[in-house]
């Protein structure tokens, strides 16, 4: 048995999600379809984050076993010429040890999430951004971010249906700035909860917008309760970044 | 009569092109249909310029002229309600002389081309970009292009369709660059022939291929020949950035 590691780009949008889903195409799915044709034989990919509908990822990590003793190499050329025509693309493929695991094993993950700031409908960034018209101030909404950082419990941005033992997540890094009229959004910490960025940069959004004052995300954490939420930012402007491990 | 001079940002991925064709969607037909809801008769929209099938805009120039005393803002936002679901946005709208002419009045065009320039297939810049499997030399690409700038023949560049009086052009800049896998192509001039962008950047990868000398573009451009063209890129990879006009 080979373990291979390997990375993931893909566009959300086809797709139910990441996880395999009983009511539609998912990343998992085609994945695993691919990788079948290959080896001969029903195959499981697990990944470092488990992705919603709609949400990008630039640099998924996952892995599977191969039972034949393909090079890592060619299991990827052949993976990509399978996955064609679903927009998903393996970037990078590495042998690893039989106890790496792409889930267990990670200790960072990071994530961006693009705003398009402007009045114009979207047209190339069409599902690619969330479109907010009216002009945000990005570096309050950074200053505001900072109260994030750290070892919190972040139940408020949290969704009902996250299946986290805890509530309590370490918040690395959250940095906001504007690169014309896009609003960048990067964040990471060794793993969040479910709906974790999309409900922080909702009420970053908020906060950008001037409807809350930078104090009033500190004051959304310290709530603990998801009613203080202020907003819940839509799927297609996240994109899982990268997954780190230890060398 | 009122004109109004607007910017238009488009994903030419579903269109035949930018001029109105009896065989397929186009940008033109499009825009006009939305203005004619709007003013409540047909009207004539007049580019800057007549871009392909898959050819994207970021910044085309157009006008057209209103019967009706409208505000360029209202304009612009209705323009905007009714161009959905076409990825067909307006950025700017502002009323202009009445022999001010999107096409005859422009003194310069700029376009960039982006080169994905990496083995995986494409996902989310699918459409969006030409993708080229094997790893380009972007600074020879940038040394055999200046070979290209100045007042030249450009027959060799030159669609066979191309309705230009002369293939006398003069070309202002051509810069390529690296930024990270993608390999980009800046170029500006008065105006182009049909096909003369994708027709340089092709032979400009065959240079970063290293399949041709750098001195070659100097010697295809000599020839003045249209079978002296190494490639012609693809549309897709292709922006129309900005239309430029006298103060």
């Amino acid at each position: 048995m080979t373990r291979f590691a390997f990375t993931l780009e893909f566009d959300g949008g086809p797709f139910m999600g990441l996880q395999r889903q009983a009511h539609g195409p998912s990343v998992q799915q085609c994945v695993e379809e691919a990788a079948e044709t290959i080896l001969g034989q029903s195959v499981i990919m697990h990944a470092a984050g488990r992705t919603d509908a709609g949400v990008h990822a630039l640099g998924m990590r996952a892995h599977l076993d191969s039972p034949k003793p393909l090079s890592p190499f060619r299991f990827m050329e052949a993976m990509n010429a399978r996955l064609k025509p679903a927009p998903i693309a393996v970037l990078d493929c590495v042998e690893v040890a039989d106890d790496w695991h792409a889930r267990f094993s990670c200790i960072g993950r990071a994530y961006q999430y693009r705003i398009a700031n402007r009045r114009a409908p979207l047209t190339l960034e069409r599902g690619r951004a969330w479109q907010v018209v009216r002009p945000l101030d990005a570096a309050a909404m950074h200053r505001a971010a900072q109260a994030l950082v750290g070892k919190h419990d972040f139940t408020t941005f949290r969704s009902t249906q996250c299946q986290s033992a805890s509530p309590l997540k370490t918040l690395d890094v959250i940095a906001v700035r504007r690169e014309g009229e896009t609003v960048l959004i990067e964040t990471s910490a060794r793993s969040f909860l479910h709906h974790q960025v999309r409900s922080m940069v909702g009420c970053l959004a908020l906060v950008g917008l001037g409807h809350w004052p930078e104090g009033r995300i500190a004051d959304a954490l310290a709530a603990r309760d998801r009613s203080a939420l202020g907003h819940n930012a839509p799927p297609e402007g996240l994109y899982f970044v990268n997954a780190f491990y230890p060398k």
